[in-house]
């Protein structure tokens, strides 16, 4: 890859695609109905999980599109990590309902479940045929989604992660067709996060920025996202954790979130997800924990391939970083600080440090290390990685 | 209005509905033929000018399209400031060949002319008829464009800039529907401009990239795009004046631009454009001359009511900008130090300093400030502006 710069700005050509239209602030979600009104919808179905049900969203959603007069299907079914039964099941839900609009309202879980959704339903077939890249087939439906929490960008991205129900295989599911046609960002659906759930979709959200910041993939425009996404992020992370309904903070971080997704969907990801997906393979680790822990460790490696692109991060941190204010804190490297920043939030949210508390085994780090290495994700970190870098890193989490 | 904030972060509502491709690289224009096939065209109008149609690049603009086989009629007669005349030329033109596609390449003049073309054929009646916001009539056909300046940034905009042609009135002309498909932002495109046109074009898109930051309007995603844009700008628009053949600081002035123009679409411009407009209408002076003189005044005017937003971007002035280094300078407001980086950008470009070397007389400047004062775009300004504050500005541009 050439590179070619001018000051402090990456130059790489880029085809930039928005497709997003972004709808955001508190109470938003109310413009639900018109906005899908707007857009066509006659006969839609809504995807959500139990949880968020549980919440009364939902029936502020349903109000919205009732009296838009929007004939709506409510499908509550989607789990953790959707496989391809859910989408399955989604698929004869929307084909009873002769649905020619979809629509998700809840986590990363529910957005990825009604994507997946769309590419069989339009397509014929099973979810499996569209693992990969550009695999639908003609048009697909029109998706409207609002995310409940601030975390996997998914709204942002034309990619479905859907599980195999048997062997669960993560497919990665891509198709520009896939994304949605609108984003509503409404931060008062955030605020009922459980405090667990706030800190780890929050600590992946940050990964997203300060990964897609430095990958080999990187450009004008995935870096300007980046950049936005770190500095939204790292002002709200600490101010949420700790004041949950401070609703502006709520809204930074889903902001934040939002453009690290749409940094993540124009650049990749690194070393840190490559990582993090095997412990959440093998040990069933929450997403964000593996993230929090792994995190550190991959940018003090990176370090050396892209100083300077940690620096203008480290630059965006809020003036009251405590860290910063720590004596002698001025020798610190911009890695350093960065990676210092990482684990007080993950010491502020209350997550693990290291590998050993969450009763990973030393003996199998070798084979984690091996599975870290098949990841694409890695193919894009700054720094190569390859089975003994990535076994270095999870022994230097191991008891951190 | 109410202003939340977190931090530095404006959290506004926003609606952000991004509606341009963006294709960025040396060499870039090759892609139009197939972008063009790609989005469906058969038969092409392409609007241009005869300066840019002497320079070489329509006829690569032409290979490209007679290779992806798309039948294409050239209108190359479109004048600086495209007036309804011209308009109404090109929707003849584009009516005999039964144009299903529109393609500019050029200023803003000709990618006004063909958004402007592009509502009348598609809807009937003349241009004055879509004088105002959001009426078009029905769809619009398809505009790929690719400019040749890095100035006004209507590649990102959806308004069309039209002259009446008897009275000379502008008409802003915007419809999301005028918004541009594809917008080709090719360096190599920007070259051959002369370097009064550099000079002029480029502090223009500075004064865009100045002024969105900090209007009333402003919110989340404009101000990244202004800060982007900034960025890009001052580190590019010294550059580009020493070394016009740079192609990292052509593709720098390039995209900064553009992305000052997403800016303005998404929070409007300030007293800066209000105040030079009515010095191009009086005495035909360039409009980014205009904006060179007036700026730097604005900029003092405004410091008392958006110093920590002036701060923002002085922070992002890169470190070699002269007059940082000069003695004292640590004692300069933020806003102090973009008026100065101004002025040297102007000074550097060789374009005057005051309105009385351009022959403007000082017994018009209360006729001047009148119809400075009805200027739509001053009602954005973040520090009110009335035509007495806006004589005094003059005032202080008269002889300075
Ligand atoms: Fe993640
Ligand atoms: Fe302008």
């Amino acid at each position: 890859m050439t590179t070619r710069a001018l000051g402090s700005e990456l130059l790489e050509p880029f085809d930039y695609n928005p497709l997003t239209r972004v709808v955001y602030g508190p109470g938003s979600i109310l413009q639900l109905g018109k906005l899908a009104r707007d857009y066509g919808a006659s006969r839609l179905v809504l995807f959500t999980d139990s949880g968020i049900l549980a919440t009364g969203h939902i029936d502020r959603c349903l109000q919205s599109l009732q009296a838009a007069g929007v004939a709506t299907t409510l499908f509550s079914g989607v789990q953790p990590n959707p496989s391809s039964d859910d989408v399955e099941q989604g698929v004869q839900v929307a084909r009873e309902a002769q649905a020619d609009f979809l629509i998700a309202v809840g986590g990363g879980s529910s957005i990825d479940c009604a994507k997946g959704v769309n590419f069989v339903l339009t397509g014929g077939g099973t979810i499996h045929d569209y693992w990969g890249v550009g695999k639908a087939r003609g048009p697909m439906l029109p998706l409207i989604v609002a995310p409940t929490t601030a975390g996997t960008g998914s709204e942002a991205q034309s990619y479905a992660l859907i599980s195999d129900a048997k062997t669960h295989v993560k497919m990665a599911c891509g198709d520009q067709r896939a994304s949605c046609k609108v984003a509503i960002l409404d931060p008062e659906l955030t605020v009922s996060m459980p405090r667990s759930v706030t800190a780890a979709t929050g600590i992946d959200a940050l990964s997203h920025a300060i990964e897609s910041h430095v990958t080999t993939r990187r450009n004008s425009v995935s870096q300007s996202f980046s950049r936005r996404a770190f500095r939204l992020l790292s002002q709200a992370l600490p101010v949420v954790l700790d004041e949950p309904a401070n609703l502006p903070a709520r809204g930074a971080a889903l902001l934040g979130a939002h453009w690290a997704g749409a940094a993540i969907e124009n650049s990749m990801l690194g070393a840190t997800h490559a990582l993090a997906n095997p412990l959440t393979a093998t040990y069933g680790i929450t997403h964000g924990v593996a993230i929090g822990i792994m995190l550190p460790h991959v940018i003090r490696y990176n370090e050396p391939a892209v100083a300077s692109l940690y620096a203008e991060l480290a630059a965006a941190l809020p003036s009251d970083a405590k860290f910063n204010r720590a004596q002698g804190s001025e020798d610190l490297t911009a890695g350093e600080v960065l990676a210092c920043y990482v684990e007080q939030v993950v010491r502020q949210a209350g997550q693990p440090t290291n590998l050993l508390e969450l009763g990973v085994e030393a003996s199998r780090l070798h084979e984690l290390a091996q599975a870290a290495s098949v990841q694409w994700t890695g193919t894009f970190n700054p720094r190569p990685v390859d089975a003994t870098s990535l076994e270095e890193l999870y022994r230097c989490a191991f008891s951190a």
